[in-house]
């Protein structure tokens, strides 16, 4: 009910990314063969013409086309083949008008051909006889010297991450090392009396680390270094202590719990006097993850993580990934996995927030529903059940049994 | 023309995956910290109850709900205030009827208290009263001692990849090591006179190594290991050898290149001398990708891909891949990236054969377009430029501009 003060998350995230220089992290250069997921820090233009030859598509005979013009079953053109060329070799002769030489899938035309009749449209007569059976056309059957990539060319541009493929292009025109944003180092440091690291036992009261495991895995899968720092006690002294050693080592700080009643104030006190212009939101329009703090320090984006588990899950997913990719100045379209499904049952949703539901699927007659997991959003497993995540717009004030949802796939 | 005589792709990816048994990779236990996207070897049960202790999921006082009965902002309630719980701690007393305690989001539940009043419907009159300004119901704003997960029950299934959050719950529960598969080892060998290492300098008739970076990247995606094996020429006597070394010390073998004429027998030859089984199919209703091998020697699953990197790519997604997650004993559901987009052009396909056609897309008055990259298979940079990948299902003979079709995003 007092969401009217909270920002929307898009207008909160707006705040963060217009404080922060997009591409700010630092650029190395690394092997191609370590640049899988990295993101280009320059456009990486071609240093060459690539094939830089003239090659075959197919298997079959170089020839000229226009002894071809006119060759078809009923009336076949007899070409002489004056030899075979061997893979990865300069054909060591030219062709004169009439003749042929065999050629397999990627070999290098001879001079004077330009076209490939495939083997199939071909009898072979005799080793130095052949039939063609159908005309070809000039460049049929053929990669021109630049057809692949022209010298000079921009092969992949700046702020792509780099898919396989890519990395298999680069080193196709020879390309060995690629200039990459480095990774940016995420700390992620947790609040809260109650917390205890996983490997111990629990005693009334305390709870162990969830959000650390779920934050450094969601640091990996964007491409982000975490570095976890620790449980940090409810005291100011020693907070700020550990956010500031953070500030001095990573390029984002993560802060979970202490976000809530208490000691919230104490989290946004620290990070406020860390650096300017400081917090920019505390709390923003979404449920889970209401008691958000979003802050830049001196150009360092630092965010203050409510303590329940999804609500990290979606305030990451919400700010923390944008912000990402912001800095590594990624400029490629951000596809999301979804599938449209049909909600099982009546969501209430309040308007003027923005909620994230976790729904998990089932395929009834070929039509996908979605049921919701209305659990607490403190419980862990209900994200560990959920196989997506519906959201209702602030504008929305829920939705119908029936309705058609689009879910995005946790995955 | 002659693709009658070849297998439709999933009805040759079946011929394999017959041939395979799944989950037939050995099973490590590995810290949790290094299992995110790993496959679980077994069924995960919770070694105890979660949180094992009533907690509170608000900021507010902790009350026996039958106090609060009819309490409104006209009629509040008034509760003496026996004391404060603190986080992560015992509570060192217990309610009796007319009391109640101050507690925080997680905090521990005294005795006697079986409901929280959140602190916005609570007026503090003083340290040791407040007014209670609504009514609560037993259970309200907390989570029960097993809620979240019991002790016994499945907390992740078998055949399960493992997420950042999934993760988090293991340390909730405190399990430190979890079973999962090995990673499957990938051997990747090159066949082809033509082709030389990224790094040396191109003369003519002679390409770079492109398919062994794709490769290995996607192996990467796919929760495998690549293991490169270098070029061989197109010998028999090498190729039988390093495929020979291969089976020995990987779990599958790709050999690109040598999938053609000329030297196609050859491969298959030694695909075929590697072990029962053998080759199953040799050639597939595709395009690109026809050529494709694929084998399961005494176990052990063996692909002949066509040297085209485009190709490559789509046997890798058609056959590798599901290959991958059989062995692993994948359970997901495998949603895909896709988007729906109108086609730019008409696009001519064979019936009986699966085309797949690179595109771009473009957004154009809020419809996604998506172009045709009609560019021959053997161009590497098509499938750098392509956003997606459209299927012409077999049954088809092409598409026509303006028509609707699902895109699979490459990513």
């Amino acid at each position: 009910m007092l969401d009217k003060k909270y920002l929307l998350p898009q207008d909160a995230l707006k705040l963060i990314l217009h404080n922060l220089k997009p591409g700010c992290l630092t650029v190395e250069t690394i092997p191609i063969e370590k640049a899988y997921g990295r993101v280009t820090a320059e456009d990486i233009l071609s240093p060459e013409d690539l094939p830089g030859f003239e090659r075959s598509t197919v298997d079959g005979f170089a020839v000229k086309a226009f002894d071809t013009f006119g060759a078809k079953e009923s009336s076949p053109v007899y070409l002489t083949v004056k030899g075979d060329i061997a893979m990865g070799a300069i054909p060591h002769f030219s062709l004169s008008n009439g003749e042929a030489a065999s050629i397999a899938t990627g070999g290098m035309l001879p001079e004077g051909a330009d076209a490939i009749v495939m083997i199939e449209h071909v009898n072979v007569i005799s080793n130095d006889l052949i039939e063609v059976l159908r005309a070809v056309s000039p460049g049929e059957n053929v990669i021109f010297r630049d057809e692949d990539a022209k010298k000079g060319e921009v092969v992949i541009k700046a702020g792509h991450r780099l898919k396989p493929q890519d990395i298999g292009a680069l080193a196709g025109v020879g390309i060995t090392t690629v200039k990459v944003f480095k990774q940016p180092v995420v700390s992620i440091i947790l609040t809260g009396d109650e917390i205890i690291p996983h490997t111990e036992k629990v005693t009334p009261g305390k709870v162990r680390d969830v959000n650390s495991f779920t934050l450094a895995g969601l640091c990996y899968e964007n491409g982000a270094v975490p570095l976890k720092m620790g449980i940090v006690r409810d005291e100011y002294d020693k907070l700020k202590e550990t956010v500031q050693k953070a500030y001095e080592i990573s390029d984002i700080i993560l802060i979970t719990g202490g976000t809530s009643a208490g000691v919230k104030d104490l989290t946004a006190k620290v990070i406020d006097e860390l650096g300017s212009p400081g917090v920019l939101f505390h709390g923003a329009s979404i449920k889970p993850g209401k008691p958000v703090i979003g802050a830049v320090c001196n150009g360092k984006p630092v965010f203050g993580l409510p303590g329940h588990p999804v609500a990290v899950y979606i305030c990451f997913e919400l700010f923390v990934k944008p912000v990402i990719h912001h800095m590594l100045k990624v400029t490629d379209k951000n596809f999301k996995k979804t599938v449209k499904a049909k909600i099982s049952r009546n969501i209430h949703s309040q308007a003027g927030r923005e909620d994230f539901i976790r729904v998990y699927l089932e395929e009834h007659n070929g039509e996908i529903w979605a049921t919701p997991l209305l659990s607490k959003s403190g419980l862990i497993m209900s994200l560990v059940k959920a196989q997506g995540i519906v959201r209702i717009p602030s504008e929305l004030i829920g939705l119908s049994e029936g309705q058609e949802v689009l879910i995005e796939i946790i995955d």
